[in-house]
């Protein structure tokens, strides 16, 4: 398996969330593998291909999330890399939920998302 | 398998960061349960067990490494959590370098880490 650039993911995760800020749900969806797999929250179901994927965040990006790192990514040695990031969120009551969240990608050879674990719990979640 | 609480989780990280801090070899292998793996880098070899894990870390551990957490920990719906972080350490040249770093851990009943994974790159290597 080629090895992506750390430049590469990193510039796959600033497109990841400049899509998502600009509620670009095919500019999202885009940017994962066929057969990727998606596990937000960590613990919860393990979703898995294109179609899946675009069910999941045709639900929330339309919804107007904001989201900022709140550090540089980091890449690694291998076809992975990770970002800390916080996302707020419209609530079902009508608030603003804040939600604090670290994401983990691995990439294929053509720089597509193969896998995303979302890293958030309970004391994540809090008011914006 | 019982699920660490997120409370627990980040008692742990934050036990992590401190007992490097601290100097204190013995309390940080003393986190990691007897067949836990150590991946530092992801894309590096995986160490496997406690021997293994005693050894990377004395050889990194003596130097005196300075941890900074630079976002709360994260937790998960599972056995898992992670945190974005910075450490500072001596170089062999003499000089000081700064390593950006994500963890990812997950956990066994006891509240043992059962697996580590750094996430870094070249990229994310500097001059302190």
């Amino acid at each position: 398996m080629m090895n992506q650039s750390d430049k590469q993911m990193r510039a796959a995760l600033q497109a990841y969330v400049d899509a998502l800020n600009a509620k670009d749900l095919a500019g999202v969806v885009d940017l994962y593998a066929e057969d990727a797999t998606l596990e937000d929250p960590v613990g919860g179901p393990v979703l898995q291909g294109r179609a899946a994927i675009e069910a999941f965040y045709g639900r929330v990006v339309p919804l107007g999330l904001e989201v900022r790192m709140v550090a540089e990514p980091r890449g690694s040695h291998g076809n992975a890399a990770a970002m800390a990031f916080e996302v707020v969120a419209p609530t079902a009551e009508g608030g603003r939920a804040r939600i604090k969240v670290i994401d983990v990608f691995t990439f294929d050879a053509a720089g597509k998302f193969t896998s995303m674990k979302a890293y958030w719990g309970p004391e994540d979640v809090g008011l914006a």
